[in-house]
């Protein structure tokens, strides 16, 4: 690798990483900005709804543009052979109560870049944010990265347009990386899929094009408390960026605060329950003693899911269903196209349960196991579920504290939005985010599917991929925007 | 998880990981013990040598007992269907300069454990290490972990003798970990292999049997120094092991000592050429874009290998040979066995470059890709090669720095060791190992797939899985040889 010129003080050495999370934290302490004022958000943003006209109609399999069954396995594919396919999977595990099952499942083994560029105005990092359709959300537009580009997408198999600002994730590159990781997304829905999240700092002027502008890490912050508007993409590359609390800003042992307790927890110097080798080892034992084979099978094959001319669906109406959309739109790199999309049957519940442990903040997690799941386990929220899909028949037992979620005292509620996840492949798939604050007498013993961790930990780990499933990065991000800075 | 008591001044939580750290590196700094002098060590090994007896035979595969060509695929397997087997591969990649190949790789899908039981004598750690036969071993005995053990051996699958120690590695245990993480093994002859590396501190008396003794990590490092005695498996799990220079052991940046830049190398604050993100990034970069396909295919339908009674060899005697051993021991858990072994047709050259550059020692490393390799690549040694398989008709071309190690001057040679790959699976698999200081006009600026990192950096990604191969995590233990403490 060559080295980019970076001499200071006669040393060609970097300085410390620490020096990216304080940078961060500053941006993060900034919750209104100059460059976009808070208050003109919401115009702009309301102007760039405007501006472009979308219509997403769902249409049944016949008419999907591109799309069709496959005649040997009925794989849903596209006639290019790229993009993704949706096709079935026997999962078998000890990890489920249900050790043995078959569903459709996204294949799309290929790696596509999420990513923000930021930049320092003024001397606080700003990152550039997207007003971006997709045709699964709710609401059309959400605020999402710089980019979020499959590799199809920018190696242009599809002859669209060019992509905004991709030249900046691109290698050989100019700006400096501060985050680069490949991350898991939705493990029931997709297989083995990863997205590299990066962040890239830039110094140069960049040209605004009219659907993006520059925010604060604390704009964002505030803006991830409003439902469905931060798109997934964004808030899982939001979730690995490092953050760090100064050593001057900790708080005494004994506060009660949650705001002080998570400052502590965010400091690299924050005791923990468990330490780094005792948490690592919780996790390994989880990839060595437990079994998940995933195996393809053809989609008409799949036991328990049935196939009409308009869905795929579960003969019981639980979980989801695969549907296509039939989309037009102005300001996309193709102004008309057709997908299939798999819209969820019901609204989830993802919570963090965390505990003021010795005055550090401690969140619980759950080693889970989905279908589609990297390496056996990723760790995952408090509660990961939709209640819906429980109850008879489903040989599920009533998660672990799911009820102590859904009976929090609004005193216990430190977040509570509704998200949507990635809206390029999920139809109006809309999850509630919780953040609640255990009493006291919560158990500091838990299921040994569970164990409690530290912001600081978190952070650490999430560097590396595969450790926090998608859902629980969007609640690491979720938790940052309590952070006391 | 359950908590474990831990409570010291009024706090549940765990002091910092540092403090691990600084224990391994005061018992890296006794160079001798009176638990086990060193000079009484090898007069200990001998006794153990001759104590037992062992007769491995080379035997043809018709006489390898229990082991048998599986009719439709050819593929060699055992009559319990569990151990290992050895099957054909197909690989696509546009990692080496030849892009697709098959050849025959060892697969063992389950998780062995590698285990290092640690006690402080005198407040000093000490490791449980074992005098421990295998049959590919060019000497019968190495010096081997506590435990070294397959799922297969420790659940008795093969109805030995239960295993010493064992207990201390299951979970629940009473003992502390610090060290435990999957670890993949030679990419070039295990399909995705990975074993558990684990370090456990027991506070208990332990009974010592006799073919075991213990002793410092400091010993440890100059036993390292002899070739063919500290086998693969102690060398990984003695990679994983945290070591930390203090601050007031910190040496000027204009110090010219190798030793003294190790030193600052291993400092966590010292600084290094690239940041975590970068040198993340740059490894990134390869998995998202470079592609590796494995497909298992029948042992039968190998291009360019050919199977005799004795062995399946290259066509061009390149490689490896896969051969049958039977084998006779009077201290093993089973006294009589046979099994196939992988037999590489000539030494590799596995060597570390190092640059003192700005006052900190840095490693050059290389992404590589192997037949087995877990995901695309893992960085290896800055020469990773065995010089016979090159040359005409290899399609490889001459690899990068190969001759500068081959052609070092003796003042620049800081280690050159012969070792042994584990001989539970490799037949008498010798390797040379080198430490190469560079002089100061080596260059900075190198070839893409190579980057220089500090001895922090390897050691912190080490607690990760699947960053290092296991011949560069060799390399690592060999250069902790070298810390002044």
């Amino acid at each position: 690798m060559s080295v980019s010129g970076t001499a200071d003080s006669g040393t060609r050495l970097r300085t410390a990483d620490d020096d990216i999370a304080r940078r961060f934290s500053e941006s993060a302490a900034v919750r209104d900005s100059p460059v976009m004022p808070t208050a003109d958000f919401h115009d702009w943003f309301a102007a760039c709804r405007r501006r472009n006209d979308y219509r997403v109609t769902r249409v049944p399999f016949a008419q999907l543009d591109g799309w069709s069954f496959e005649p040997d396995t009925q794989n849903l594919v596209h006639r290019s052979g790229r993009f993704y396919s949706v096709q079935g999977i026997e999962v078998n595990t000890d990890r489920r109560e249900v050790h043995t099952w078959t569903q459709p499942i996204i294949v799309q083994p290929e790696i596509g870049i999420l990513g923000i560029l930021v930049r320092e105005f003024d001397g606080v990092l700003h990152c550039l944010m997207q007003a971006k359709m997709e045709p699964g959300n709710v609401n059309t537009l959400q605020l999402s990265p710089t980019i979020q580009a499959t590799y199809s997408n920018y190696t242009r198999v599809h002859g669209g347009n060019s992509i905004p600002y991709l030249k900046h994730f691109l290698s050989p590159r100019r700006g400096r990386v501060l985050v680069d990781a490949l991350q898991s997304e939705q493990g029931s829905w997709f297989l083995r899929k990863r997205n590299r999240n990066m962040v890239i700092e830039t110094t140069e002027d960049i040209p605004l094009h009219e659907d993006f502008c520059w925010l604060s890490i604390g704009q964002l912050h505030e803006l991830m408390r409003i439902d469905n508007l931060v798109n997934m993409d964004a808030r899982t590359v939001l979730s690995c960026i490092p953050f760090a609390t100064p050593t001057d800003r900790l708080s005494t042992p004994d506060s009660d605060s949650f705001g002080a307790a998570l400052a502590n927890s965010l400091s690299s110097s924050s005791r923990a329950l468990h330490d780094r080798p005792g948490l690592l080892s919780w996790f390994t034992e989880f990839k060595a003693r437990h079994v998940l084979t995933q195996r393809l099978i053809p989609l008409g094959k799949l036991r328990n899911w049935i196939r009409t001319a308009e869905g795929i669906h579960h003969e019981q109406g639980k979980y989801f269903t695969v549907l296509g959309v039939d989309v037009e739109a102005t300001n996309r790199e193709v102004s008309h196209w057709a997908q299939p999309l798999l819209a969820p049957r019901s609204q989830g519940i993802l919570a963090f349960i965390t505990k003021n442990i010795d005055g550090v903040l401690h969140v619980l997690v759950q080693a889970r196991t989905g279908a589609g799941t990297y390496d056996v386990v990723e760790m995952a929220p408090t509660v990961h579920c939709a209640p819906d899909n429980l109850g008879e028949g489903s040989g599920d037992p009533r998660p672990h504290f799911l009820d102590y979620v859904l009976t929090a005292r609004p005193d216990q509620i430190r977040y509570d939005v509704i998200h949507s996840e990635e809206g390029g492949r999920f139809y109006h798939a809309q999850n509630r985010y919780l953040v609640i604050e255990a009493d006291d007498d919560f158990p500091i013993d838990v299921p040994d599917d569970f164990i409690w961790v530290t912001a600081r930990q978190i952070i650490d780990l999430n560097q590396h991929g595969n450790y926090f499933n998608v859902e629980a990065r969007s609640l690491l991000a979720a938790l940052h925007t309590h952070a006391l800075w």
